[in-house]
């Protein structure tokens, strides 16, 4: 009889790589295949897995919703005043944040930090320390940004006199918002709050924003979704690397300003240098358009369509397209990263913002084989950004043949996060982002890569589960 | 005894791949080796080749010219009419072309076209007719723009009054000049010629040009090659593929040329859509700043390191370090590519321009790992792209460091061409490049890759013998 270790053996090793070792010591050849037990081998979830997977209705559902994700065209159309089209802050001492809802007590630093600055901002409170007391009594309110269909990167602080951009999906009419981009290192949406942050806000509200609001009515409607596909031709994944959109954007606006004459040479002059200083002036727009494209899919019952991943540096949550605004949360993770010279791991807040918005849209960490060079920024190399990508194809429902890769001979970016493919493969979304430091005040130390939290999606399972099969 | 067609054989095939087909298909595993004799199989350039290999003289000189290359630091010093910049330009009817030197008779249609539009434009013709006589007599003198430190795409065409970017290299002073970029379709620099062309070259005199002087002015000398750097990691290779380094160029001359108000707002509003419109801006920048690095290079006695490559349309020439101002040469390639609808193989001119600086300096198809996305405007694949780049490692003296491939995990760029690999191992330049119709008069009508003619190499093989060995 032959050994069983003998050199005719060939293995494939399911999951731990330490079965395998003992074999290859021996010389035996042994193929590896990733694997884990659906559910995290929890066996509760797992039944109720089986039951979803393949299930007609899910099935049917996901087609409808990501169909819908697919045929969203959004658009930008202009800019404006938050309290003007978000209908809670009319008149309302109402501040939006990222992520989840939470409350004050519970809230990280910098979005702490974020809350306040904009108190004293809107001239709410003298001072940061009036404005925690004011927001503590509840006489300044506080709600998530997503119940508005507003998304903010970040601390994702949006207060009423705050410009927004104002984007439409021309196929379902449906309108999102997001605040504006300022920059990086001490800002607002990092937790910074001094003189300094806040007259910027001021300048983008009293400059800025006319410049560009001006400029945009002299314009059609500004498709973005060509405009991300072509920056994702040019390195960018438009989520933490946007060099290329800003400056196409960029681009599109100078001629229509300056033939139109829209404002004086010294508001012109300003407004523009600061575009031309901001590499990430478009990620705002770029979530604001993903955004509209995941509202598109919201609202499909039976769907494990993903269409909301945002975080308030506490709790990480998602949606399900099945249950439009219900929460399914985890603990936010840390963010593994480069950070900028001075700070470690040990000053980081957990994973921040609503910019995973993008991710959930397929791009950002989904087109990370877009962007190579982002590894300079985020940490790793180029086989793992050309990986994040071909791995995020085991838990999407499909391509989105509108953003494609060239790295990938031009396949489209993995698409629509399916919560039964997560957690039955233990593929988690991967999300490029940024780092703020843990204390309100400080502002951004670095930025990295993280994970969605498995909880999020095996809760949701066990909601889609009730919803569909009893 | 065994049969030499045991399974047990394992066999590694050199060149010609159907020596190794019979036995594949009797199941031998055989690995392919690319190869091919020397010199193209010729004994007498072979032998002399075989000298050259590793000859001491001229290691040590390509130490030499690849250190001054790669020291070269080209900065943009401003903008010039073409006369006061070129000595031999001033008061003389001259205009100078691309490629090698080149009689009139000679040269090809899109060439002749564009030299009899320079001459209507400087006013020394009423009609591209009378030109082409005045030319033919030698009233009007022509000559290479690489003899007077000057590069242009295509034909290549520089008068006397068209304005030129004008490159110093700070290390050793060196001036170089490229004319500017009109856009794509119907142009002087791919042989178009009628009024609306030469309407637009009288506006970039008179309107662009002054706009960019004036704004060049307020701002310190740029540097190219941290730009040119920074579009390699937005998918450019700054050959064919100028979208970001145009962008990028765009995004820091707004801001100066606004805040010093630097001409009327319509001048300023015609200047800058004009860029906007024009993703191939950049490129004749690209090619001054190549220019630069590369005249760094020359002069090197017994250098086998190739400074220039460049096609008048009927012949392609190059040079060595050892011999600036020699050129050898061979017949032109035709360029394999896509074409303009409506236009064929058989309407197309042979390889034209100056534009192969680029490839010479490392970046353009040597660099087109960086730009997987220009397979659209050229043909092939992204591997394609990919492969062309790591084939060059094979025919160049180093890697340049300055010039970053993300996808090749930030390895530089292949670069220095050395004649000696390119004859020994038959591995031929590649070229990324424009396509203009045969005819004088109509334009360009495709983009594509070709390879540089191996009888350059094997010509310049045999003088540098001479030099070094006799």
């Amino acid at each position: 009889m032959k050994s069983i270790l003998s050199s005719d053996l060939s293995v494939i090793n399911l999951g731990l790589v330490r079965f395998a070792e003992p074999l290859q010591d021996m010389g035996t050849p042994v193929a590896a295949c990733q694997w884990q037990p659906p559910a995290e081998g929890n066996p509760e979830i797992g039944w109720k897995l089986a039951e979803l997977v393949n299930h007609p209705k899910v099935e049917e559902a996901n087609k409808i919703a990501f169909e819908r994700y697919l045929a969203s065209t959004p658009v930008l159309e202009g800019i404006a005043t938050a309290a003007d089209v978000i209908p809670a802050m009319q008149g309302k001492k109402l501040i939006l944040h990222s992520g989840p809802p939470i409350a004050w007590a519970d809230m990280c630093g910098p979005q702490k930090g974020a809350v306040c600055g904009a108190a004293v901002l809107e001239g709410w409170a003298a001072t940061t320390e009036e404005a925690a007391t004011l927001v503590e009594k509840g006489e300044i309110a506080i709600d998530s940004c997503n119940h508005h269909n507003a998304v903010g990167p970040m601390a994702g602080i949006t207060s009423p006199s705050m410009p927004v951009w104002v984007v439409r999906d021309t196929v379902n009419g449906n309108t999102t918002f997001s605040n504006m981009n300022e920059g990086l290192g001490k800002v607002l949406r990092f937790g910074a709050n001094s003189d300094e942050v806040l007259h910027r806000l001021r300048w983008m509200r009293d400059v800025l924003a006319p410049v560009l609001k001006a400029t945009l009515a002299h314009m059609e409607p500004l498709e973005l979704k060509p405009l991300i596909a072509q920056a994702m031709h040019m390195g960018d994944e438009c989520h933490n690397r946007n060099v290329a959109a800003t400056s196409l954007l960029f681009r599109k606006l100078v001629p229509v300003a300056l033939r139109h004459g829209v404002a004086s040479p010294k508001e012109l002059d300003e407004a523009f240098a600061f575009i031309a200083g901001n590499d990430h002036f478009f990620l705002n727009l770029s979530m604001a358009a993903c955004k509209a494209m995941l509202n598109a899919a919201a609202g499909v019952p039976g769907s494990s369509m993903v269409t909301v991943m945002a975080r308030n540096g506490i709790k990480f949550g998602i949606q399900l397209s099945a249950f439009p605004g219900r929460w399914f949360q985890a603990d936010a993770p840390y963010v593994e990263g480069l950070f900028f010279p001075g700070y470690s791991q040990a000053d980081a807040a957990r994973d921040l913002g609503d910019s995973a918005i993008t991710e959930t849209c397929g791009i950002g960490g989904f087109a990370m084989a877009a962007a190579p060079a982002i590894v300079q920024f985020v940490g790793g190399t180029s086989d793992d950004a050309l990986n994040n990508t071909i791995s995020m194809k085991q838990i999407t429902l499909g391509i989105n043949g509108n953003f494609t890769l060239p790295m990938l001979n031009f396949t489209g970016t993995p698409a629509g996060i399916d919560a039964r493919l997560v957690a039955d493969t233990g593929i988690r979304p991967v999300i490029n982002t940024g780092i703020a430091h843990k204390d309100a005040g400080v502002g951004q130390i670095g930025a990295g890569v993280t994970w969605a939290p498995m909880p999020c999606f095996t809760a949701a399972i066990e909601a889609l589960y009730e919803e569909v099969c009893k």
